[in-house]
């Protein structure tokens, strides 16, 4: 694998979570692979999960780890072509990723959308310049449009802990006071498509995901009938994708309570990708409670990198 | 030991102390106990000791080190319960910890007081939400009350630099121009006053310690006569405890110089747990000349944080 | 070696050249050398390549690495001696410098001019008060008037890639919006004057480098003669020495084009330090097309920082 940017780039699926299973059992058995090999994680913007996971995912697989938080630590970046560089960005991307590829073996690469202009955001254009100019393999630790490492790890915990073949997943938007992107529910998205699951996408009208991302997905503007006997709710804010990065008042109502819980689906367990803003995108008291796994699913981040990252230390 | 807050977590002192004596003697001895165990080291605030020496002493064990800014690298932290997250903090004390849980074995926190609130400081609510919700040891960093890898590090310092069997020990105020957290002092008095020594503090009028760390010290607020005959002088600027955070003038004539020590106190040894305003808090003719321990002190950090380290790793 | 901050620390430069070279074919042969052996990085500025290829250098060695952004991640630190500590600074130079010795096998530090007092930062004084204070062996990672480490980096590439025993080399001056440091031109001067090269430094009137370290190299304020038939052209921006950091402007034509290229220097390689500015310093037409070195040179940057290492790790 050179590549992970979305499930697209996974030749199986069902392999690559029954791979972070088995690393979940044995996490240090692959230490040969990682020797004398360095994994760069490069942050354009804040991270807490995917930073601490990614990190130890390489160290358990026996690799060095460089950690650049490059706007702070770095030089400021410039990622358009064709300016002459006469203003505040003291680097192009061009000379960072290709000099930062000098220096690792694979490198992770964190880059938010600027929800300004949509059709910039959805070329990825700033994480596919890291992948053209670095020349090495390429790990998304988030990009404008996907967080692949999440869902990865998401499908791992849904396979760790349903309790029937085929489980009802749902996607329910949550509120929020500002304009998030797109990312992890296109993310969850595409990756529950692909999954072996019943999947519904919930959101209040105007909050459509990009069609790109939701191929067979049952949608619905109702969240009671959404969530209805489902096993698993996965809940996120979003802003529009229509018009690009709106916030709609009104929508307080769509915050998930025990009482909603109890009502329609009482055997579901609770998602979030975390950070959570508590009491206004999700409920303390699910948060709090026996039905949230959020914990449990962000443990499972280490495993999710450590499968993409094995399979890319195999084909070196 | 699942816990290092003060020195209330340590069952045998003198124990405790000479282990970190013989790790100074050979550094590099357990390197299997840390083996594939991770140490995160979580600062909500500046460090520059602190952080190299608990880095070294990992690093001298054999464990890996993941090092996270909270506020600057992952997400501004809600430390209160029971608020609607609505403003500017993204994530929740509770999601934190209980993540960075996921992905270590030992935690190590730095939370620095408010100084607004005695009350809330002296709770320790941030560091104690730290330990409820991480659930794997924790080492204190400092936290708003105490900073308990330094007191041992002095402690260290003093048994190893002692003439006498029961030498003299004074913790002197020193001056400042801004309030400064009672942490270092009153963790300094409760390890004192456990210890084998003839323990005295002094300060002005006004800056009374918590008597729950003092129990046991000579209290002055003579600092020539405290100072008297002394083996060691720990030197530190706090600010008031009643009223809290309160910070009075006209203490000038407390920093210490070679002059009072010429008279009083011609063998002491002078220390202090750094950073110190050179000619405010302590005068430079003292820290440049042969009295001074601070550096070495500063050395033996590293040996009581691989002290505690190594003990916890042993009860993993 | 004990000190690695110029040319003149260096006993015999071929041989250190050859050493990157050799270990660039074998980076991972001398793991024995680093082990228990710590460096620090100390940054009191942004760095990119010198950052990561240092930490990857010493991780070759099998060094352990802690990396400090000092003044945010530490304390705000005082430069000056003799200055009463009552304003922003918190700690010295010379408590800090003496601490992160006791955590440290070698130190390796950054400190940018001020570029408003020459005779200040000529002086070097903020970097010889780290060697001074912190008593181990110290790696500039560019200092107020020179960046070694990268002068040997651009001499291991053009000593890999020339196709003449001895070369043409030239240092050209090339426009910028803002006053920068003479560091890396000085240093390249005085490694080129000491290397078996034949070299010539171009730029406009006012901007003469210090003689200090031009001595040996022709030099002319002609740059079309300059790079007549050059093997190497180094294109690097500067501000003047005299009057001091000043920035005069007009010298927009001193931006190297590929029509300069092919009238007089048709085989010349392109070498930059990085980070460039396109379209100001050099055009990207250059720097995307074929004569460009610029990502090969900062790649040589690992095997030039790890001969130095692996030469302090030999004498410890």
């Amino acid at each position: 694998m050179k590549l992970f940017s979305s499930v697209n780039d996974v030749k199986d699926v069902p392999a690559l979570v029954a791979r972070a299973l088995q690393l979940k059992q044995n996490p240090y058995a692959h230490q040969h692979l990682g020797k004398n090999k360095t994994l760069s994680l490069v942050f354009l913007n804040p991270s807490l999960r995917t930073r601490m996971s990614t990190q130890k995912a390489a160290l358990n697989l026996g690799m060095n780890v460089i950690v650049l938080n490059i706007d702070k630590e770095g030089w400021a970046l410039e990622l358009r072509d064709n300016v002459i560089m006469n203003g505040t960005t003291v680097e192009h991307i061009r000379e960072a990723a290709g000099v930062m590829g000098e220096y690792s073996d694979i490198i992770g690469v964190r880059s938010f959308p600027g929800l300004k202009d949509r059709e910039e955001d959805y070329s990825e254009s700033i994480f596919n310049k890291f992948v053209e100019f670095c020349k090495v393999p390429v790990v998304s630790l988030e990009s404008a449009t996907r967080h692949p490492l999440q869902s990865l790890a998401d499908l791992v915990t849904i396979e760790e802990l349903k309790t029937k073949a085929r489980p009802k997943v749902v996607l329910t938007w949550a509120p929020h006071i500002k304009a998030l992107p797109q990312a992890v529910p296109n993310s969850f998205a595409e990756w529950m498509c692909k999954a072996d699951v019943d999947f519904t996408i919930a959101h209040p009208a105007g909050y459509e995901l990009c069609a790109d991302f939701t191929n067979g997905a049952t949608i619905t503007h109702n969240q009671d009938e959404a969530i209805k006997d489902a096993d698993f709710i996965y809940v996120k804010n979003w802003s529009a994708y229509e018009p690009y990065g709106a916030v709609t008042g009104g929508n307080e109502g769509w915050m998930l309570t025990n009482a909603k819980l109890d009502a329609v689906a009482p055997n579901a367990k609770v998602m979030h990708c975390l950070p959570v803003r508590r009491d206004l995108e999700l409920s303390s008291e699910i948060l709090d409670g026996p039905k949230s796994v959020v914990i449990h699913e962000a443990g499972n981040r280490v495993w999710a990198a450590q499968a993409v990252l094995k399979q890319m230390l195999e084909t070196l």
